[in-house]
């Protein structure tokens, strides 16, 4: 028996939403799902597609008589979205949300839920660069981390409860405190992705001079860059503008790393790179034995 | 009829060169292939899996009597290598490279190469962050580019066979100048590299902090760049060596472009970043349009 919420609404119907709804209907997690999404275009669609049990027209129609509320819309309009759905929401039920930053979606939402209701954030560590109702698929939680942050106010009933639940969509669970998980975040996640972003910029500033050379003869670096670069940019502008601290802080060791390496190439000092260049190889291990990637060369491309 | 040369001799037996080999032996490109390694425990695993049609213990042998050698080792070593086979080499052969840096090879190779011979530099376009005898795999050049960058000796003959060589082992083959190939590959996988190599280096500071959860958490930005993260050290440490004004120039408009970004996000000019992040989608667009990669999600991971 995996059933964990008789009812559950899905807000914003992107990439996160449409897996989570196909990862509950693989392994029967909730009993009925609706789904609400500010455009019209996604909402109808999501009916085209099967895309949830019932796709609302409004966010009081989806929030009605639901057990779980998953927000699943860019960070910095969270706090409007908890705002509408608040007067809407059944007591004892459970609000979650699915941001990258947590500490700023905490302050935004927790003032409007009311009494009766439990709050309890949360993050899945897992996506793909594609976005939109379309692009999601029923195992793109399985055996990643979905982290739980919850609240001073989360009871404990309500978070063991979420935790079972994104166990039941595949996930493995961990629980951490909203800053921290800001900071970690940060580095393994937010600052990678702009700069993947800026050396695509780079690039195409130089694109201009050597026509589509650089699209052309793009080896393995820059190909993964423009992968990660590809992603959505709403969610990226609200990733950085709302985790502001703790990626200006990675930004500022990132720089005073780049430079030291830079400084190495002038100096023409083969050693410092030599040894920065082996130190970086034990990571990647720890990565692989870790089970957070396969070892298969080119992440296992079939070509 | 796809034999090209006869005789090839690889000097080098890593990802590159043992690749070569099992592409030559798929589609008969070549009549006898004769491998030589700097290491007696590369040679002795060479032998042990069937990785060369002769093991060679000396420079010398490996280059007798061959119509096409292969130098394969890190760029800084070119000339050095180059030296040493220079009395052996049979009048009309070509000799040709692998390296990621086309203007430091010529001008450590070419005083070395003897009236009669050919020198005509080359660099295929592929690769996994995989290295040594055992990493190679035959369809690691299929439809990805190899760039032939003559120099004013090469003759046309000389070039044109091989081009061909290339096309048998599964490449797309285009010409360069030396100077611009350099530019190029700098922006598309040199800067890259390093970049990657730099966030790795940070994750690894936290850690520290952080005990494990910077690996255990890694989600898909830092993930693809520890991948990057951990290629060859010494084969990296060469080509920013090799490739230092390039690299340097493009660090700089890289610092350029990522200052103004941290800008953006400190002012929180939400505009600028949404603009910015939107325009790099393209770019990615572009490459997928090229055939370099697969528009699969994660690369097309199995999960």
């Amino acid at each position: 028996m995996t059933r964990i919420y008789d009812r559950v609404a899905l807000i914003g119907l992107g990439l996160i939403a449409s897996s989570m709804f196909w990862a509950m209907k693989r392994n029967d997690v909730a009993g009925h799902v609706t789904g609400f999404a500010r455009s019209a275009e996604t909402r109808d669609t999501a009916r085209r597609i099967g895309l949830c049990d019932t796709v609302c027209d409004s966010l009081a129609d989806a929030v009605n008589d639901a057990d779980l509320i998953v927000l699943a819309v860019p960070v910095g309009v969270m706090g409007q979205v908890a705002a509408e759905i608040a007067p809407h929401l059944k007591p004892g039920a459970t609000v979650t949300d699915v941001g990258s930053v947590k500490r700023q979606v905490i302050t935004d939402v927790s003032p409007h839920i009311p009494d009766g209701v439990h709050f309890v954030p949360g993050h899945p560590l897992a996506g793909t660069e594609h976005s939109g109702p379309e692009s999601g698929f029923a195992s793109l939680f399985d055996n990643r981390w979905c982290l739980i942050v919850p609240t001073e106010d989360s009871t404990p009933d309500a978070v063991d409860r979420l935790m079972r639940y994104w166990q039941a969509l595949g996930s493995n669970v961990d629980t951490m405190e909203p800053d921290h998980h800001d900071l970690v975040l940060s580095v393994t996640s937010h600052c990678p992705h702009l700069i993947a972003y800026t050396m695509v910029g780079v690039a195409d500033d130089l694109r201009r001079v050597t026509d589509s050379e650089v699209i052309k003869y793009s080896a393995a670096g820059f190909r993964d860059f423009t992968r990660i670069a590809a992603s959505d940019p709403t969610m990226w502008r609200d990733v950085f503008l709302t985790n502001k601290d703790a990626t200006l802080e990675i930004l500022g060791r990132f720089t005073e790393e780049l430079f030291a390496l830079q400084r190495a190439i002038r100096q023409g000092d083969g050693d410092f790179l030599h040894d920065y260049f082996t130190r970086t190889r034990a990571i990647r291990r720890g990565i692989i034995e870790a089970g957070q990637d396969t070892d298969a060369p080119n992440f296992g491309r079939t070509r």
